[in-house]
């Protein structure tokens, strides 16, 4: 400690404040890297200096509807702002490694849904009464791909007062029919997309807590389930989710799929296995690696694999049937299935102690069966809740060995816990647009990401639902992230893309040759933004003279 | 880390798991505490019970102008509720230590405030333009206390149309004429109380940003200044900060004064010199002592000290006079001067290295003189800033040897400074409803004190502006942060009052006393608590069965 008793003369104090600094930014990871090349280094600094010079000119006018504009603000609201932003072009040229937290389901633009939703002459959809001006905001619809026998030519709208409720109307017929007073085909567009997705006020007014926002949250699954399920719209979402992830920068990814909902065939009515579920997705990915080959882009996409999920409020009997099937599918598709997860609202459903006795016998299960090691990849600490059980969750999957952990928002309050990430080599699946969309931080100032970068905690940046939140791809978390801290930078974003690959699923191989074409797209994308970033900067200088 | 190996039967499992939570809590207070008393363990226990049954009954209901009811939520929207509850109730007997973070200006209930100042004919108001039903909302008052020969009998109303702008009217008339449409007397008091004030609509929607709703805060002193330190009001604004102090179970308070605006004599006209202001505040202080020693009631009250402050906005030339000035006064008052500070919004003030070269030579300043050393107590870190000047201000204030942090919010991030303040002893200053209201955090769940406590740092409860925040005494702060956890409990509370007399600037001596005091006060404190909270458990229950 010596080293930093109060200094008496300003070189001194120069001199201890420096060591002091370096003392509290050891453990992170831009630092740990050492001596950047002369190449880091300039883009680094010039991307801090296009965030002030945009900090100071496009987040400081006054925006029709957006109240306070700043960087890093509430994402709902200054997504319009973002688009804008220089920093925001640059960042989606940035290569980001892999993305290690998305749940299936909500990973693909609403707006591809519906259309491919509109389709397949399977795809209905319904209301609980005729819908009106007053009640379209609270009415969902509900969706569905019926049997041949059980389809109708019903083109009756859902807007007519003579509708009958919860009749079934084919998804072009109800598109069609939708009444001009309510916006005509547009209107039925708008209200589908309300259903699944979560807007500003929502978010920050009507179900401004945790827990009004996640049943919002929730009945956005509900609602898409039925498409998102429907085997050839699957297989088109699924192609979907990768393709616009690669054009995002993403060259991995590893969704957890939820295998409690089920899934339908073609004709509507058969339930798939969950073995024609893999082979769908590995034929998919496939077909997209064989594209990429083809037109010399394999570096860009390494593949996926997926985290057999099921959702924490079934009993534990039957949570042990999901980890027989998850075992069983790891034999039929042993470099598919990358790990295990329980899912849902941790706050409201079953904490992991529940399923202690099936959790326990898990690995045992596995050696049994003769499998190569599934491990837990949990949700834990998805909450503001200091002591409840989805904070005490933290303890658990880690006592239960899980390989990384997904949100950890509440690990900054556990000393210990933080200790054993480090030791285990736990890296954290952070969600920064997901955790503010649902109330667990007002905005990216207060996320505590920069305790975990500054403890030295390995961090891996994600989506979690980007159809619902509107966060496609990563680049709209990685400029959240680097907009809301003065300490963060280009460098910190690539050192997270690295662990985003580290702590995948992939093999120790796949590992090595993704590290390293990620590694040659990171000099390229540094080049990009350091010229990139000192045009703005020139024009920005040259605005400032004129202006 | 053996120890935490993966468990692989549930009764290993049970014990790693309980070996691992005392691990992570290892260094908060309530633990290191270790065996509790039999007293303690129960009204600990009764506590948590009040606290989940209010939770399940009180806070779930609805409330006009309350979307969203939640314990520890936004205190100036749950206030009214908050002081229903029996868990507050129960909280206001509790004996809360030193007050170590309090601005003097801002200690007093504007009530009081406005009483007083009707009873001094020097008191006068005016407004830059006469007072209508679509400007008094924006249009702030300005109070002055003018010399005789400047005194005006003046009796228009601010309100009448022929006022002319900016003309001195006596506060008794201003008050008497003022329009009855604008609610007459009644409406000048809301006039001048909202302009003393942060209300809900300001804080949480149209200054939600810490920057905006500073600049109302800011104003609110503005406003208070001429009337706070106006010396006779003065003598009695500071003794009803501590009678109310007391009454809330505070036994020792530590205000910062703010020496940059000046002080006026009973004439109006004079300044009074700060030996003066002294002066008058230890003889309140020793009247107040004399007054509860006649009672027998000497155990409650301890004594006061002062924190001398001045604006972060000054040069380092002036701040060069304030040090001397400082210095001068603690010669003088060698018990009175606890230490040094610079206060303002950190966010757009000067950062501490701004003042370096003072700062630094304070020390030798002070041996020149041979006076005790006054140790500096910085306000820190109160940003959401990641490696701005506001929160680069806790290397400095460190690195300068500061005594405490006041607020220290953003110190969670910085883990080297995190083991400083343990090592030095350097206990955080944490205004949990300040900061709340000033837009730091959105609610108590976002709140890092729990990171602090589960670190090991030393705590003291504060409440920093209770006059324009309305969280007068301590009790409020206290069940805010008891409210939003379900690990911390009354044990915690009881060890952070513990910390506020350990980490003050009174003697050894007279902390020897004040613990001693306390402890005795905190037994009869925890019978009360017990039989108290279950009575109000038993009659929950009869509601519970008869309703």
């Amino acid at each position: 400690m010596s080293s930093f008793a109060v200094p008496t003369t300003l070189t001194e104090y120069e001199a201890s404040r420096k060591d002091l600094i370096l003392a509290d930014r050891a453990q992170r990871a831009d630092h740990k890297k050492g001596q950047l090349s002369k190449l880091e280094a300039l883009a680094d600094k010039v991307i801090r200096q296009v965030r002030a010079a945009e900090a100071a000119s496009i987040w400081s006018l006054e925006y029709e509807g957006i109240p306070h504009p700043f960087p890093g603000m509430e994402f709902l609201t200054g997504r319009s702002i973002i688009v804008q932003t220089k920093l925001f072009e640059i960042l989606g040229k940035m290569p980001k490694g892999g993305l290690l937290h998305a749940h299936l389901d909500a990973t693909v633009n609403v707006s591809f849904l519906l259309k491919a939703a509109l389709k397949y002459p399977a795809v209905h959809v319904r209301a609980s009464t005729a819908l009106n001006a007053t009640n379209i905001g609270s009415v969902l619809p509900e969706m569905s791909v019926l049997p041949q026998q059980l389809r109708t030519s019903s083109d009756i709208a859902l807007t007519d007062h003579n509708y009958i409720p919860d009749t079934w109307v084919p998804m072009v017929k109800a598109q069609e029919s939708f009444a001009s007073q309510l916006g005509g085909p547009e209107g039925f567009d708008r209200w589908i997309t309300a259903a699944l997705t979560i807007n500003p006020t929502e978010a920050y007014v009507t179900h401004n807590t945790v827990t009004k926002i996640w049943q919002k949250f929730a009945s956005t699954f509900v609602v898409s389930a039925p498409l998102v399920r429907y085997e050839p719209i699957q297989r088109e979402y699924i192609r979907e989710f990768i393709l616009s992830s690669i054009a995002d920068g993403i060259s991995y990814v590893e969704p957890r799929i939820n295998f409690l909902r089920p899934f339908i065939a073609e004709d509507g009515q058969r339930q798939l296995t969950h073995k024609e579920v893999l082979k769908d997705f590995q034929k998919v990915v496939d077909e997209v690696k064989a594209e990429l080959k083809a037109q010399g882009r394999e570096d860009e996409f390494i593949g996926a694999k997926i985290i057999y999920s099921t959702i924490r409020f079934i009993t534990p009997e039957e949570l042990e049937w999901y980890l027989r099937d998850c075992i069983a599918l790891k034999k039929e598709f042993p470099h598919l299935i990358a790990g295990f997860d329980l899912v849902g609202d941790e706050n409201v459903l079953k904490p992991l102690t529940y399923y202690l006795e099936p959790l326990l016998k898990f690995r045992e299960m596995q050696k049994e069966a003769g499998v190569s090691e599934i491990p837990f990849i949990f949700h834990g600490g998805e909450t503001l809740g200091d002591g409840t059980e989805a904070d005490m969750n933290l303890y658990d999957a880690i006592l239960l060995g899980t390989k990384r952990i997904g949100h950890g928002f509440s690990l900054v309050k556990h000393p210990k816990l933080i200790d054993l990430c480090k030791e285990r080599g736990i890296a954290i699946e952070v969600c920064p647009i997901s955790n503010e969309i649902l109330r667990l931080t007002s905005s990216m100032h207060m996320h505590p990401l920069p305790v975990l970068l500054n403890q030295g905690v390995s961090v891996a940046l994600c989506s979690d639902d980007p159809s619902v939140f509107g966060n496609m791809g990563l680049t709209f978390d990685y400029f959240q992230v680097l907009a809301a801290s003065e300490i963060t930078g280009l460098i910190q974003l690539g050192e997270m893309a690295k662990d985003s690959i580290k702590f995948s699923s992939m093999e120790e191989e796949e590992k090595k040759d993704a590290l390293a074409a990620w590694q040659k797209r990171w000099e390229v994308f540094l080049e990009y933004a350091a010229s990139e970033g000192r045009k703005f900067l020139a024009q920005f200088e040259g605005m400032k003279v004129s202006g």
